[in-house]
Order: structure tokens, then C-alpha cells, then sequence
């Protein structure tokens, strides 16, 4: 046979699981979208279409609503363990499992005393910034998470500069002293803690932690590239918490050029403010890897986007 | 001539504009997505391709930047509102202007004390919750001002109800006395304000006192159909902001199923709580206008996009 | 009551249905996407929550499934035809019924002419260009059937000029004796096949000549501006479809700049052709009705996204 | 320092240029979307902020427009080649340079043999199928191209099992001798060309072959399994394009479930043709990598958008 299989995996992705947890008439919300992908003895299903080491993708789906009610959604980490390890103890021909999910955070909204004293709180309003990110991976013996967010847009109005850059042939680009600094953060960050012997981390905390560190850090550079920001971003994430050992960014510059209004008379370089032209594309694209000395990087190169 | 032209306009569509205001080092910001559309004596244009009437849509789009510039950005329909009057009064063949404007929120970053001192406080992260829209139109003597939002999504865990409805050969729906009830809101809403003596509304505080009514409505009826949770949320607006007298809904129903899990031995009914599955398609489509009495419809029945 | 309800409608939205016809172990396929929005006698579930006239969505969903088996799925237009009248017809509370369809072209894959002999031919790969679309409206008397599609894109890379246009205090545009003329096209048409008693068009032949006068149209016209061309892409449509009474375009100026490459020692501007930026936004917006002389515009002005 | 930087790479991402060229009054087009990430001696500009090394983005972007006038797009491979080796052996401290291409497809408009004897032909409509990719990497030694395609949506409506597969407490699935497989292609193949000094191979040649191979094998194989259909698309392509080792396919199994009509008094089993439910989410998601004996497996496993 010419041809062999190489490395492969299934599961049902992006099961769209809502759980209401009642405390009375307060209602508490945790919305997730969860992907499952499993590998193990598989050969035989490629090869010959046999199905006997094949568990349906349709009872991982199954497996994903029933989890959520019989263990609660503690956390987006929490419950992806609880299905990894499930997959991988129960059938024997499944090696690993590796969970994704994505988490989209609620706000309530706030009604009046009376109603509430009524009929509670079970009104909620979709927060609608950053999505949170999971990624657990169990093959039986060691734990690997990942956790991160996307699509938090933040931007520094001033404070960063570009200056000093190579100059080729086909460079036309002016340096600046004062630019408009603007992206939508992809992070992924790898925790420590890959034994079960060994106590987990608060993921609830370490989230909210780790967002604070990585706002802060953009907004406290004084940036002379993107490169710097991000690194800062990384490093003080590592140095403030304990629980992660690597952390990766893919950080789309956002270009929000600066406009000419000189043909019209005005002059947008005044004290009192500026107009610019936010840009699609192109656009830089900055990717790194910022580590724990001594720790190996573990996180792909190329962030997906689930 | 077997054809002849019917309505038409033209215009620079989706000028992303942000503009900053710099108050010493604090700043503001205003991050708008601009449309103009203009029509008027555009025959010629369409029959033989003649531009003598015609403004180029670049030169719109050098307007929005400028305008942007030279009378700030206090807020998207006051800036409509500068836009709109400009193309109207300064070009005599273009006898209407419409401008429509998406608004983007954004939060300031939290910096510490020590830091906002020295540096002020010029970084913002994206709210990302719903996009403020506003459509301005102008004929030379009369002003329409429909502004809105869409995208914010919200839910009701309980209090919502479906039952009594008609069954013919076709309905295998069952009835429910407790339901899960989510969408996503479209809303548009007319202001009164048409004429240039009278005084305007003040834009900013309206669209917050509305979106809070419309969300209190959303989150205090108690629900027996969408339809009627949508009523109140048009009434309290219209009963409790008298500048709006005319509100258009385009509400999807994004169905929430609970989960059958008596396959797996669990109850999904027990008191604690319950596990849903959030559908993407299909979704019921509940869509109408509330009025103050004796008012005229006015938004089209159809909402776009922008 | 200070408030009343004002024109509403409902149903359920996107239904993907799609159906094969077997004819031995060859089989055809129609691939629609179903939106049902019915309106009538429905102040009582607004005002107060009955359902008492409300026939669920879930049963106008369960119709479209139904109809697709009973009825078949001759073109897009008829599916429409036999929804909205059982709508209206079978329930005396519903006074109209809307059906918009989005319809999926699909080519068959080549297979071995050995394969086909055996297995005979049921391999489809997704054409992928336009999205057809149709919308049905009925009344319990008249019909109304605009037709269209959504998401062509095309483009000239000469003949088009684009001078001659009026210059205000914003305009820099330059003028140009040669530029590339691309969009995408959004287009409706309106048959004026009303009446029960007449013949219908063959919706199906109807379709593709008129999709066939617009792009041709598009390519054989020597553009003045982007409103001569479509004003000739509509004017073709009518002059030979007599079926069709008025058409309705959006067309977006995707624009693409030649770039100046002289800062490289390079000129774009030689014969053997040139390079371009292809831009997102902002575009050009150009929209208007062409209509047979003597009928009335019926279309409305902003074109919704189904 | 506690912290240190790991892999790292920087450029324009999404460049979108169209590349013109004339051959008297008929035009070509090639219309490409292309991505450039450079790495290297990159340390500085992330610890100091030093652009010493630095090449800014806005270069490379004009690097690639520049490019498509001085050697043309003779093929995205070709032109991606062109890219990586200059920017690895014109610039000291980048080490390594990718280039991903996304190409879209066009087919010429057809126009009267009059108008193309006078006019010539230079109008296009976008073909609107799938994506080609493709992505070229150059460390100054050694060449990795990998081609592929993504968005190629096809379908089975007969000629599918799913059976024979594993039960457990969460399986409610129902064994099938007769199912629908649709699936859009995500697909990645390896060439063996790595060394300049061997002759590359006809990149258009290559990527119309391996596209009719991956759809033929799709139609042609009875399925038992997802994964055994795409284990044979793969090992058809290996088998019949030497130039290619390796093949890496991400199928987003797309359900398309029977509807059950019989509360209807419908029969959906009969011969004539079923009714098919297209779901959005979940999916079953199948991924693998496809090798020829005794290569090695480069391809990564998630493959991502670009």
C-alpha cells in the first residue's frame, strides 16, 4: 500500500450547551460552545470503514448535555476535564481527548427592587466583548490547558511610536514620533498543573486575573513597536501568575491612519484632537511566544480559531 | 424609450471614522461608521453617464473626514445632522441626503493611579455589546431621525409561557407553561424632532434612558409570546420618552431547546436547574411597529443593515 | 392607551430544506433556505398574550418540510406560490403571507462513465456563485413575485471612464480616462404575473436569461459612470423580459486603485497591464429602480439581506 | 529575567492585489489575497523596542505589489517563491520567511462576437466555488510548499452507511444502511519539491488534477464511514501526483437529517425522494493526515484559516 494514515481525530464540534443553575428564583447562566475531538486505535476505520473502535460523534454530543447537568459547569477548564477524562477512562480504544470551548460571558439586567423581590433575577443581557477560550487535552496520564480569549479590541490613542526601522528599496513608510496603537488580542496561555495529584488552579480567578494583567500591560507601554507591547503583555502575565508557564499572542495592528486634511484647509496635528481613517486590510500581523525561563513552548505557532 | 428610471441615490458607504478629542492628556473617543446616500436631478447620470450633477462619492467621503474635524463628533446624529444639512444646502441638483451611522462603545482601560498622573488616560478596550445606529434624512425643509441599535441579546431563563395557539394538520408542537425566551434585538425609533426651530432632543441621554427601558420591559413582562413582550417594550419607550413616537422591532426567536436527557436517566425538570440547546436555524421571525396614538408608521417595515 | 400597534408579521425564519428527487439511481437536488412571515388578525397576542390566532412557527417550519415532500420544489417562485396560498387559505385569521427563498445552485461531480453505469449519479459539488432569491407575497387576491440574487461579482479591467463630475471644497478625486469597474450585484425584479387567472412564467428559463442580460449588460457597455451601467443592465432586462415590469439594483463600487509604484522605479501604467489594490471600505454605493414606462415601483428602496 | 521570548514572526497580513495582464485587447486576471510572516534576529524589538532590524510591514506590502508588476503572477506558488527568497536573501536578519496565498477563481463573460471582435475581452464574473491556498516557506536552503483548498462544499445524497459502531450509556443513535454525506473540504497537500536545484513542479497543472482527484474519489467511494471517504480521497491523490507526499483534510461532517413527516400522513422513505433537514451546528468534524510510505508528516494538525 503506497499510502498510510497519519495523525487523525473526530468528535462533534460546537455543541452549543446553555446551563441554568437555580438557586430559588436566581437563576445563575454559564453558555458554552463545546468541541470534542478524540484519537485512539482508529486505523480500521479509514482503512476499511469498520466501526467497531468507533464511538458516534453523535454520543459526544450527547455526552456534552448530559455532563452539563449532572456536574454543573463549575468553569469552562473544569468541565472540559470532566469530558476528557471521560472519553479517554471509559472506551479503551480512545487514547486522547482533547476539549475545546468557547465562552460567552452575561451580564443581568438590572430591574427594579420590587420585581425582584417578586420573581428574582433571571434576566440576562449578552456582554458581547472578548470570547473566552478553553483547550483541555488528556491522554490518560498528563493534563495539558490552555486557556486564552479573542476578539478584544483595544486601542492606545497615543504613546507609541515607529522609528528606527530598516529602509529597503521598496520602503516609503515615514517614521513617527506619535501614532494611533490599535489591535483585537488573540492570547492563548498554557497553565502548569498536569497531574492530578497536584491541586488545580482557580480557572474562574485565574481568567479575571490574567485579563487585568495583559489590559494593564497595553495600556501602561509606552510603545516603540507592537513587538514590545506584546512582550510586556506576556511578561507581566508570567511574572504575576504563578499558575502559567507560557503564553502566545496573534495580534492584528489595526491601522488607524492619521487623516490628511491639509487639501481642505484644516489641520488635523492641532492640540485639541484628531481624525483618523480606521483601515480592513492590510493589516501587521505580530505573533509570539513570551515563556517562563526554563519552560518548554508547547503552545502552536498558529492559533486556531476555536 | 420602453424604460425609464425610478428612485435612486448614491454616496460613499461606511466611512470608518474615529475621532479623538484630546482634553490635555485625557482623551475621548468616537469611533463611527458613516453611509451617505444622496439623490436629486441624477437623470442624466443614468441615461448618458453625464457627471455634471454629480458630486463624486470620494468627495463625500473627504467630507465625512473633514466634518469630523471641524465640528467634532458630539453625537452620531448631531453629526448626521451637520452632514445631511451640508449636501442638501450646498448642492443644488442633490435634494435629499441620508445619512446612516453605526456607533461603536468603547471603556477606558484601568490604569493605576500612579500612572494616570503621569500619562493621563488614552487607552480604550471595545464594549463589543450592541451597535448604536442612527439614520438622519433631509429634504431642504424637514428632518427625519430614526436611530436604534441592534445586536444586543438578551434572555429570560423564566416567566415566559406558549400555549392556546391554533393547531391544524401541520403542528406537533407541544404546549409549555415555562420556556426559555432569548433574542436578539433590532429596534429602530423615530423622533418627533422634524423641524430646524424647535429644539433637538439631547441624542446621547435618549439613547440611554431607551435602550434602559427597552431592556427593563424585556426583563419584567411576564411572557406569554413574544409578541406581547415586544408590545411592551415598544410601549415603555413610547410612554416614557416623549421625543420617540414610533419604535420598529425585528426580534428573532433564538430558540433555547431543554435538553431531553431521560435517555441517560437524568431529569432535566428537577428544581436545581436545567441544561438547554441553543439553535442557530431555523428561528422564528417576530417583527412589528408600536405607534403613539394618532402618529403615522414611518420606518419601513424591513430593517437593513446599517 | 397612548400607544397602539402598528403593520407586523411573523413566522419562522431560514429554513434549510433540501430535497432530492430520485428518478432510478439518478438524483436531482434543490437546495433552498425558507423564511415564512404571515400577518392578519394579531392585535390580541401583542396586547395581551392570547395565542388564540396565532398558528405557532413551529408549524409554518413544519409546512415548508411537509409541502417540499407533497408538492416537490419546481422552482423556487412555485414552492413560494403553493406556501402562501395554504397560509392565507386555511386560516381565516392570516390576511397575507410572505415567502422569501434563497436557492443554492449545485453541479454535478464528474464520475467515471463505468461508476455512473452502475451507481448512476447523486455526487454534487456547490456552484457557489450567485444566491438566487424570490419573494412571494399574497393576499387572498393578488400575487406578488419579485425575483433576484445576491452576491455576483463582477468586473470590467477597462472601458471605463469616469470624468466630468462636479467639484466642490472636498473634492480631490482625479479624473480618469481608464479605470477598473468592479462590483457585487444585488438585483430584484418583479414579475407582472399578479393574478391566478393569467399564465405564470417559467420561472426556471426566466431566471437564467435575465441573470444572462445583466452580466452581459455589465460587459458590453462603455462606462461613463457606474449608474450608466446599471441603469443599461436594467434597461436590457426589461427591453427583453416581458414578464418583468421593474428591477431594483444595490451595487457596491469595489473599488480598486492602481497602484503607484514609481516610488520603485516601476511604471504601472505600461501596456502589458497593471496591478491593483482591491479595497474593502468605504465603497461606492449606487442603487435605483428601472422600470417599464408606465408601471408603477413597487420594490422598495433598501434591498434586505433574504 | 524570568520571562523569555520563544517563536516569533511579523508582516502584512491579507494584501489584496489583482494583477492585470494584456494581451492586446484580452485581458488575464489573477486575483490573489497574500499574507507574509518574517522571522529571524527579532529579539530586540521585543525586549528594547529597537527597530534596528526591523522591516516594517508597510514594506513588505509594497514588496508584494511591487513583485506582482516586476515578475507577474505566473502561479501563486510561483509568486510566493519569488516573495520568501527575497526577503530571506535581501535582508541579513530575517531567517525565514512564509507567504500564504488565497486565490480566487474567475471565469470570463460571455459577450457577442461583434463586441469581442471590436472590444476584445476584459470583463469577468468570479467563479464563487471553493478557495485556493497556498503557502510557501524559505529558510536560504530549503523550500516547503503546501497547496490546498478550502470551501469546496459537496454532497452524497445516496451510497452512505453508519453502522457496526460503538454503544454506550450516552448512545441514542440509530444505525443507517442509507444516509446523506455533505461536507465542505478543508484540504492541505505537501509537495516533495524542496530544492531549488530540482526541477519545481506545473503548480496550475498540479492543482486541477488534485482537485479532480480529491471529487472523484469523494463520488466514487461507497461510504461505510466519513473517514474512509476521506482516507480515499488522499490516498488518491498520493497515488496519482507524485509531486505530492502528503495530504492533511479537515470535513466538517454537515448533517443533513430525513425528516420525519409522518405526523403529516407523510411517507418521506418512499422512492420518489426524501426531504432533508441541512443542520448549522454541531457537526461532526473528521480530521487526518494522509501520507505517502515512509514520509514524514509536516502539515499541522489544525489547519487554519488562511
Amino acid at each position: 500500500m503506497p499510502t498510510i494514515l497519519g495523525r487523525n481525530q473526530y468528535g462533534k464540534a460546537e455543541n452549543r450547551v446553555v446551563r441554568i443553575t437555580r438557586d430559588g428564583a436566581t437563576h445563575h447562566i454559564k453558555d458554552l460552545n463545546v468541541s470534542v475531538a478524540l484519537s485512539g486505535d482508529m486505523e480500521d476505520v479509514h482503512y476499511s470503514g469498520s466501526n467497531a473502535n468507533v464511538l458516534p460523534t453523535d454520543t459526544t454530543k450527547n455526552t456534552v448535555f448530559a455532563f452539563a447537568k449532572e456536574h454543573g459547569i463549575e468553569s469552562a477548564e473544569q468541565f472540559g476535564i470532566h469530558l476528557a477524562r471521560h472519553f479517554v477512562t471509559s472506551q479503551e480504544p480512545i487514547h486522547r481527548a482533547r476539549i475545546r470551548v468557547e465562552e460567552y460571558a452575561w451580564d443581568r439586567i438590572a430591574t427594579s427592587p420590587a420585581h425582584q423581590r417578586e420573581h428574582g433575577e433571571h434576566s440576562f443581557v449578552r456582554k458581547g466583548q472578548e470570547t473566552r477560550l478553553t483547550q483541555v487535552t488528556y491522554d490518560g496520564e498528563r493534563w495539558e490547558v490552555v486557556s486564552g480569549l479573542k476578539d478584544l479590541t483595544v486601542l492606545n490613542s497615543t504613546d507609541s511610536e515607529f522609528h528606527g526601522f530598516v529602509k529597503d528599496r521598496y520602503t516609503t513608510l515615514k517614521e513617527t514620533r506619535d501614532r494611533f496603537l490599535a489591535t483585537s488580542v488573540a492570547a492563548r496561555w498554557r497553565f502548569n498543573w498536569t497531574d492530578d495529584e497536584r491541586p488545580m488552579p482557580d480557572w474562574e480567578t485565574s481568567y479575571e486575573r490574567t485579563k487585568q494583567h495583559l489590559l494593564q500591560a497595553f495600556a501602561e507601554t509606552y510603545s516603540l513597536s507592537l513587538q514590545q507591547t506584546m512582550y510586556r503583555m506576556g511578561a507581566q502575565i508570567i511574572e504575576h501568575r504563578e499558575e502559567i508557564d507560557e503564553v502566545r499572542f496573534s495580534l492584528p495592528n489595526r491601522h488607524h491612519f492619521q487623516v490628511d486634511l491639509e487639501p481642505f484647509g484644516l489641520d488635523n496635528e492641532s492640540a485639541d484632537g484628531a481624525v483618523y481613517f480606521a483601515a480592513d486590510r492590510p493589516y501587521g500581523l505580530i505573533e509570539a511566544t513570551i515563556l517562563r525561563d526554563g519552560c518548554e513552548a508547547l503552545i502552536p505557532a498558529d492559533l486556531t480559531n476555536l
